[in-house]
């Protein structure tokens, strides 16, 4: 049975969510990543995902300068980097270098993959639309990368930004 | 480490992946279920959430007459109702007739509820975004209903539209 409640108690059911660490370089070329959970495929041929990122944070900046971004799925063991990258901002912080997180060239685009991610996906900016507080940002992915070991995908399990595997 | 694959392949690390119900309503009134994973909250103040639609399926004609529609949280227990809408075309048949899945009209749109979902939330059309073979529809929530039961989401845990609990 249905019962009308608030939006802030509905949405508690949403539970585990994906996250991901989504990267751009700045104006100065500081790859700056950022921690989401309102990330989801857009599109299979071509491949495409698109990113919900809050307006008031640094990554707006990023993206827009650079028309590119890539999109990691951290595993289970990157809590702490995904906590760190999802809690200060870019515009004071040279996130990578106060966090110690494994990265390496992108391909094909201007930005970094994260080593020790389950898969990465580069992906060149197609387009933005706005959303109440948020910008999507609808990327083509021109390459992909996934982890040489196996790896489980790392999610939000509760709220207060608890993070841990889905099963 | 990474190791550059095909797209196919890295997306397989995805799961397990969120599902969703939308239901719109067609130009005849019937009510049109239709099972998603791609899909993510886009907005916290005001809550608002978006569903990719590939551009073949009927939902689109549903959506874009009626400018609403429902995101249900489908339980744990729905995932046969989740493979039926998720499998047939509202182009040939009536999904709510064929498959027994209770409803109750939405409060503020006009769509309906899924009874037996973890949670609803009744969306009304803000704006749409093309996005490859997809469209993307991004609703301002106008009302949200939960279950008085305690639920938990169903989810796609594997390749080949596996449906299960996350864990």
């Amino acid at each position: 049975m249905q019962k009308q409640v608030e939006y802030l108690e509905a949405i508690k059911t949403k539970y585990p969510e994906q996250v991901v660490i989504a990267v751009a370089k700045d104006k100065n070329g500081k790859a700056n990543p950022v921690t989401l959970g309102w990330t989801m495929i857009v599109s299979g041929n071509p491949p495409m995902m698109a990113i919900a990122v809050a307006k008031k944070h640094y990554s707006i900046d990023a993206i827009t300068h650079s028309k590119c971004f890539t999109v990691a799925f951290p595993s289970e063991d990157m809590a702490d980097a995904a906590l760190f990258f999802g809690s200060r901002s870019g515009r004071k912080v040279d996130k990578f270098a106060e966090f110690d997180c494994a990265t390496e060239p992108a391909s094909q685009i201007d930005s970094v993959l994260l080593t020790d991610a389950v898969a990465n996906f580069e992906c060149r900016l197609e387009s933005q639309t706005d959303a109440g507080d948020h910008t999507i940002f609808i990327g083509k992915i021109v390459c992909s990368h996934a982890s040489t070991e196996p790896k489980k995908r790392l999610y939000t399990v509760g709220p207060g930004h608890k993070l841990g595997p889905a099963s």
